[in-house]
């Protein structure tokens, strides 16, 4: 069949709802950071899972290649549709289906963002706890497998998820998991699907766990002479199990640009660790105090422990505008971050390298990292041009090698997309990469799902 | 090749080690509770994942089947070779070969049993919270996804397990996961594995995170007027983000039995919760004051908090002992327990059911739980007969059909082996199955590995 006929096909599930515009193709050939750009054939918006199901089952009849797409926000190309295709936009399925009070649980459709979830949830004094920067969509955090600042504590997207509807290649759609806690019957779809990538399957719904809001929140900033300082009373924090939500590292260079983006008065351009707290407010003070003493062990000073919600709020906004803090320090600069992550006891080693690898590029970067996982990121900032662009990848490459040298992995959260294929093998071993393309080629016999992603070919 | 010449191949892999002994042969036949029984052809006890991945490639080239077998405790049948075969006994994997105090982890060969791991551990201070009532292997526990009482605080063993090695049904062995905390690259293999009963793969060695011992550590009891308000006191406390390490239910009729096996002397043939809390001396004792507030609103009284060692493990060993204390208070009678789980909203209505079914079977029953995750345990209590057995089963294919109808799942931490297979399909649907078994089917093409699991046919 010709793609026009695929097209018309397509037309008559979706109707106005299948777009050939050019402009809304374009804006469906990318998504941030990765350099990667194609346009699909046709863009999709799908109001139910059955819509889903319906298009999968025709693009599998005729081997037409789908890319799902959420909010665009991925970093690693997961949503470039490298074959063409029919780009599939889950954002108008944007429904909270059901708050549970009693269970502590929720379901959505998977193009709600967590900006729009939590916003719904705090009338029921309830929050999700994962948080990339970006205002994702669930669906989107779900198939890269994303975390966040609060992982630490309260895990990422993997251990919150309890289970899922999706689509699978040929139109079939599954529920895997349930509404229980645990449950010991049958494989682990679920995992399976999460961190998938759209290549096995497109979740069109999720079910997962939400959290009370605490009844105290404390946050603390603290500067050290030397990184290994900071590292040092982060491992000491998570031995002695006190169970910070957050602790954040950031290094000299994005302190500087923090302190004079975000107008932080009183801190210093010295590497930093940012502190939340939660608790009771005995249990968040007593919390602060231990991590206090722990960090002037290491060389910590200045510990300013706050409880006061305007407080808090400008410093974890100042953290989460790290990025354009470091943009407005460096400008004219391209950015981008890289993402590894190493077992706590190399991390400090694994920045070391890190910073070395930078000084030897000639370019400039700031550090930040949810230390407490071992996950960090390097904000690279390199001269706008096409060669300047080349020495920063070329700079991530060296930093993704370091940090599987040191026993860790090619990305904390960001996922593998186009961008990381290269180190799956290294990262993996022949025989895990192999094992996956043969679940791939089950669930997928003839590659229609966001091809070209996670595997080299 | 005939069964001769295949055992006198492996004896080339085991020498000595391979035994063809009627009574081992016969200590291999069956786990515990299920009353399938079949005996092994032979009994192979590796010492090395590279032996496992030689006698699975024999067995695959030879269309042997192969079950894996670790402390045999399975309750559900899982390690009977129901085609007979190779009986694969991992208890003499038994080495801890990794503990790292810094990144809080540690490696294991899959046949270390959960005792043996937690006395290694405790002159490095720490712990390793998975915790099922019997003495069972880290690598069966990983196969059929085990948890336990510490469950609702630090998770099952899918949530603690950080990387496994193991050995796919052609003899491929692959490592999957790492040591690091998440990671956003590839198929979530090690999730996949945990769980599958050994149909996908032998797992031979076995990387997880592990905790350190709490400063302080608290338990209390709590006795309440109805099962309901011992319920609603789990859900608020749950609600109210009390970081409770264990909260466990037991009904009259077990604190009954517990009362006269442990002499617990000051405590009633009430519903009961037991607690333990970990932290700080202030945070323990401020989780039990917030715990018995909560309480006392749903009718809780006597609330009795203990932070003596003495009185914690007397009260530990009593929950432990809750099988034994029942059997006790039952002469003559067979016993075995159902294992369900319910979304915790349902869980008062699930246990009424229970009892009203056990009531008009005429069996007499005691009921446990680990409630904060909404699992519970119906020990059945029967005549000692063929017959009775059969009441017995019919009723816990009752509680379980009850569990599903209020969105359960037929097994909270037992796994499927024989005995739950019927269910698969009403609590998964057609679609997941499907899935579950093209997975099978793409892994394990010859369907060697643990036949008559999980899937019924």
């Amino acid at each position: 069949m010709e793609m026009e006929h695929i097209v018309e096909a397509a037309r008559g599930i979706f109707g106005d709802r299948l777009s050939l515009n050019a402009s809304i193709r374009e804006t469906h050939a990318h998504g941030e950071a990765n350099p990667a750009t194609h346009l699909p054939d046709a863009v999709a918006f799908p109001e139910s899972t059955e819509e889903v199901s319906r298009l999968l089952a025709l693009c599998h009849a005729h081997r037409m290649t789908v890319t799902p797409f959420g909010a665009g926000t991925s970093l690693e190309g997961h949503v470039t549709p490298v074959a063409g295709g029919i780009s599939l936009d889950l954002t108008r399925m944007n429904r909270v289906l059901a708050v549970n009070d009693a269970d502590l649980d929720a379901r959505v459709e998977a193009g709600v963002t967590r900006k729009q979830l939590n916003l719904f949830l705090r009338d029921h004094g309830l929050f999700f706890p994962v948080d990339p920067g970006a205002d994702c969509t669930i669906g989107g955090m779900c198939a890269t497998r994303a975390s966040g600042t609060n992982a630490v504590r309260y895990g990422t997207i993997r251990e919150n998820v309890l289970g899922l509807r999706a689509v699978l290649a040929d139109g079939t759609i599954v529920d895997t998991g349930g509404r229980v806690r645990k449950s010991a019957t049958g494989y682990d779809l679920t995992r399976l699907l999460i961190g998938s990538e759209g290549t096995l399957g497109v979740i069109t719904e999720i079910q997962f766990r939400l959290y009370g809001i605490p009844e105290a929140i404390g946050a603390a900033v603290c500067r050290f002479a030397t990184e290994r300082g900071a590292v040092e009373t982060v491992i000491e924090i998570m031995q002695a199990g006190i169970p910070v939500a957050r602790i954040e590292f950031a290094d000299a260079a994005q302190m500087a640009a923090s302190i004079a983006y975000s107008k932080l008065d009183g801190m210093a351009a010295q590497p930093t660790l940012l502190f939340e707290f939660h608790g009771t407010a005995q249990g968040v003070a007593e919390q602060a105090a231990m991590a206090e003493a722990i960090a002037a062990e290491h060389g910590g000073s200045g510990f300013a422990f706050a409880t006061e919600t305007e407080a808090r709020t400008k410093l974890w906004q100042a953290r989460h505008d790290a990025y354009w803090a470091a943009r407005a320090a460096y400008p004219g600069h391209g950015a981008f971050s890289t993402d590894t992550i190493v077992p706590i006891s190399r991390l400090a080693e694994a920045i070391e390298q890190a910073r070395d690898s930078v000084a030897q590029s000639g370019l400039h970067a700031c550090i930040v990292g949810h230390v407490g996982d071992g996950n960090f990121h390097v904000l690279i900032l390199y001269p706008d041009t096409k060669e300047g662009a080349e020495r920063a990848w070329a700079l991530d490459r060296e930093i993704v090698a370091q940090a599987l040298d040191l026993g860790g992995a090619a990305s904390g959260e960001h996922g593998v997309g186009i961008g990381k294929r290269e180190f799956l093998l290294r990262e993996h071993g022949a025989s895990a990469l192999e094992m996956m393309r043969v679940i791939k080629a089950a669930l997928d016999p003839r590659g229609i799902l966001n091809p070209g992603k996670l595997f080299l070919d």
